[in-house]
């Protein structure tokens, strides 16, 4: 057979750009898997838009991966992933995994006071996706969540070392320093791009979780569990499908791929939904 | 008659929030009239997504007023009004005024060495709707242009006078201060809540223009020329209608308004559409 099902390429979808910092781990830890990735550019943010919508745009961009012939599919959108994960697993039959779950028990594995903090979009936090995904594993565990509306556009503009950056952060974590949290969980896939300076910011006592990282070991470890390793011994593609080719598009997906990226291939939304 | 012609509202609609601008200075030269707004939060933003989206979008949110009964529609949405206007104008037989040409204008009319800044979103900057717009109008007037992303989210988070604010400010604005403009066009209705920031970062040498004030002037000539104006001798309403109500609504619908506001309505977006 031409393509086995190892040789199938994972799929993984966001609602923009975001996701691109979660390939960027699963290409380091599975670096011969081919990747096809689909960001719904013209329809984010996911966030502001009610479950059934998030729901529907879901399955959407799931059924597009499954037309790219994906042998499992990563939900790489913290809204999509607290609000449509157990509609797509019961409803498509390739593993789906979302970032949420791995991201809360990495925390629980590694939390050493039980004081987690979590920070994200105002969507995921008012959902408490994480600290309900926490306290499911772990109910001793102390919470603390705040958004940080301000820390995606930060990303995006690319001010990763900029003195606003830091003055921004200062006045968003000033409260989770208060609680001597010794983890906090970047709940938010834009996040990991601002790293440093939230390190900085919250001193070295604290460890940082990137639910990415969390997530490419999730995946890592169903793709061996199943046998879906791909038998190719070279790096594998990474394909860049997009709903809409918004400016800057290249370089700000380079920032958050950390390499650069072939110009991605733009989907008509209409024949995707028919 | 009960509903004279004279005493319908006037609509006003926005892809969210920010045409609250507008409806501040439109209540502060018509303050006798009644206003009903419709805020498109559950897909805003519009300025990611297609012309044709944009245009049907736009047809929608103006058929909602005209249900309302209005006698007048403000698009107070810099991407509508740049992509939609003509289609508006030309489907309904009520007045439409968009806030771009009214900005122009002034700017036009008000520059005394021919310099014009015009600061937007990206995707308005990236239309170059106002340098349109003006050049249009004067030929030889220079326009410099430069999109400020990190306004809307900073306008939102209600810091308007926080020291990131200021020095966001002074990153975006530098190269506008080289080319000695004497007119700053706010090209976004969320912007004239930096105002004060803006200004003192751009000197008090340059003037600015807030397309709602120019928008609100050419509301009131045109009820006037149509003889519109209403009979009622007493503070009009405002009744604000959204598609969704995200967190944080009243609080950033004051500061946008510069006063209390009613509970906001929900509409659903399957009624308005069918």
């Amino acid at each position: 057979m031409k393509t086995a099902q190892n040789d199938k390429p994972i799929g993984v979808f966001d609602s923009g750009i975001g996701g691109l910092t979660v390939v960027k781990r699963l290409a380091s830890v599975l670096p011969n898997e081919h990747i096809v990735y689909f960001g719904d550019t013209a329809r984010v943010p996911y966030g502001s838009k009610s479950n059934s919508t998030v729901i529907e745009y879901s399955i959407q961009d799931t059924n597009f991966l499954l037309h790219k012939n994906v042998k499992l599919v990563v939900v790489a959108c913290n809204t999509a992933s607290s609000i449509a994960l157990p509609e797509l697993q019961k409803k498509f039959n390739v593993p789906v995994i979302g970032v949420i779950v791995p991201g809360a028990n990495m925390a629980v594995s590694e939390t050493k006071n039980g004081k987690v903090g979590v920070i994200g979009t105002r969507a995921t936090i008012n959902n408490q996706a994480y600290s309900k995904s926490i306290k499911k594993l772990n109910n001793n565990i102390e919470v603390f969540e705040k958004a940080c509306p301000l820390f995606v556009p930060l990303a995006e503009e690319g001010w990763i070392n900029h003195r606003a950056t830091y003055e921004i952060a200062e006045e968003y974590l000033r409260e989770l320093k208060k609680h001597h949290i010794d983890i906090l969980v970047l709940g938010c896939t834009h996040y990991p791009i601002l790293a440093d300076v939230i390190q900085e910011v919250m001193s070295h006592r604290v460890k940082l979780i990137d639910s990415g990282v969390a997530t490419a070991e999730v995946v890592k470890n169903e793709i061996h569990k199943r046998g879906l390793e791909t038998s190719h011994s070279t790096h594998g593609n990474i394909d860049l499908f997009v709903s809409d080719i918004p400016n800057k598009f290249q370089e700000v997906a380079e920032l958050f791929l950390g390499k650069k990226v072939n110009k991605p291939v733009k989907v008509d939304l209409e024949e995707m939904v028919s």
